[in-house]
């Protein structure tokens, strides 16, 4: 009897020790993410997103932010999380384009959503689901990641006046926008990030791209040329994490909520950071090269990209039913939310600037 | 010896069970919110926040959310809450202004911050600290609990052409924005919703302010006014939730953050859900009713309301040193970071109407 009283008593020990561990597991997770250590406000959402989690799960999800300089791999993030070298990823959709064309409109297009109408289309009209559609088959999910807001057009040495003073015109923009300036006889050029102000600064390139003040502030290139154009090109740029199927499943489904959850809201938070940060740069800019002047494109310009843009689209669209689903999506939704856009934020603003 | 093992394995036993226990102790808590039960998307925003605490949870955190038809006091929140009857509440701050006027500003003031803007002011700008330096004598923290984004100026049944046609003009706008009207000579009345239809229609008022499509829709105004003007007095009213701080305290670090972090992401959603349904209702208001004309108040009456409006602020502000605090907080983030809205979504929305 003693004997089997004791037996009992070890066995509840030992069930319930099962359950507290089981409870209590910790899952370590890996994040590869396409910026390097110091690259904010992008390299802080990776790190939010992984501290939010680890908190809200009292240490039960630990996931180990690699900044790109550790795995010395920016571009190779898409691959090794979908080969399960990584767990996670953080990123942006657009740059995998070269290996699937469908990927590319989850980040902005050129004339598109801005960011409230494009986070309306992500959750309430459709967009998520399209985005993992197209992602299903790289065995991923696919999160919004964080906006950057409005990019800017570029900083330009020389005022552009017409449509003229385009041709021959020697401009880094890379990608999808990249080519509709090409069809406007801009010769698009590439060059690395380091080496971007010397080109400007040494007259090699007439202008360049690069992201909004935030960012624009750290690269100089304010300091030699003075004509920041407007942006046209990338109205809501959406980073992206991009979870491996795999490493999603063997969480617990509480954990799995909490990851979500981390990465809607550090996507949320970067593009309020994001509109805070723009301003702040803007700011600081502005008052030590006063001489610096906003500008909007001229209207033949703007004419003319708007076309060239819709013509890249068509051709893209006739070869990838996908595609032309995802960006046909996306029309529809921008035809209903902007007139809401202009009747709310725009006739607003136009009345407080 | 046999005894002394088997008293150490109940102690382990009983050791487990604890931290078990304590580990999978069920906090449930009580939250009152202002709205009824179908007022969508407010009351959503009560659900949504409570069920992602629930899932992230693992059932840990239980919030029971009681619509105003439950608890009879849908302006009785505020008082609840800090009284402890309830552990939570979900409303807007600038109802309580009766009670402490430096809780005003914390939802939108006329001719203020825009919903992406006035997120920067609360998380990068102060604007959170001031909103807890104000509620902390209640015993309460406030947070953030969803936007309307910029809210309609309302249904008129005839324009308005000058300054002089606001003279005598039967208007129900409550609140400040009501006092600044009132300084232009409106007749500021205060009807029941669940009258307002009727009293337009019977022309016992001349117009109305109410909230935006979204929850227009529902009330029929369009159907007997069929002047929509745009926006000047609420440009991104945002909900809130309030937590009794003795409530708060009681929950482990790990529920805390839970509930913090589901309140941060329903806030953001339900701006982003009002988005869409504000474009949504709109498309649906005008094919019905093609004659709705959106307007835009006169540049005279728009500016004798930016003038009246400031001479209230003064005043207040005169009395109220914390007041004038948050007011002159919000002025200087504004001031930076309006430059920036100029810059980005306004002159791309410009380009792209």
């Amino acid at each position: 009897m003693k004997n089997l009283r004791n037996i009992a008593i070890l066995l509840l020990a030992l069930l319930l020790s099962t359950q507290l561990f089981a409870n209590e597991k910790v899952y370590k997770l890996k994040m590869a993410t396409t910026w390097g250590p110091t690259l904010s406000p992008l390299i802080d959402t990776s790190r939010n997103m992984a501290k939010l989690a680890e908190e809200m799960s009292n240490g039960r999800l630990q996931i180990r932010v690699d900044a790109a300089n550790k795995h010395k791999a920016p571009f190779g993030v898409f691959d090794m999380v979908k080969a399960g070298q990584y767990d996670i990823g953080h990123s942006a959709s657009y740059y995998w384009k070269g290996k699937d064309i469908n990927l590319l409109p989850f980040t902005s297009m050129p004339f598109g959503l801005t960011a409230p109408e494009q986070y309306a289309w992500f959750y309430y009209g459709g967009g998520l689901e399209l985005m993992q559609k197209a992602y299903s088959k790289y065995g991923m999910y696919s999160f919004p990641g964080g906006n950057t807001g409005v990019q800017m057009g570029g900083w330009f040495r020389k005022e552009i006046k017409s449509l003229d003073d385009l041709k021959g015109l020697k401009m880094r923009i890379p990608g999808f926008a990249g080519e509709v300036m090409a069809k406007l006889g801009v010769e698009v050029t590439n060059i690395a990030p380091a080496e971007l102000f010397m080109a400007l600064e040494r007259n090699s390139i007439d202008a360049l791209e690069w992201v909004g003040p935030s960012m624009d502030i750290k690269m100089g290139f304010h300091k030699v040329a003075p004509f920041y154009y407007t942006g046209w090109h990338e109205p809501a740029s959406e980073m992206q994490f991009m979870v491996n199927i795999h490493s999603f499943n063997k969480l617990p489904k509480d954990l799995q909520k909490i990851l979500v959850v981390a990465m809607r809201v550090a996507a949320y938070d970067m593009y309020i950071q994001d509109y805070d940060l723009n301003a702040t740069a803007w700011q600081e800019m502005k008052k030590e090269y006063p001489n610096i002047q906003v500008k909007t494109l001229p209207k033949d310009v703007m004419d003319a990209l708007k076309k060239a843009n819709k013509e890249l689209r068509v051709d893209l669209s006739a070869k990838n039913p996908l595609l032309k689903e995802i960006l046909d999506s996306q029309d529809a939704y921008m035809k209903k939310v902007r007139e809401w856009s202009k009747m709310s934020d725009y006739l607003y603003l136009k009345d407080n600037l």
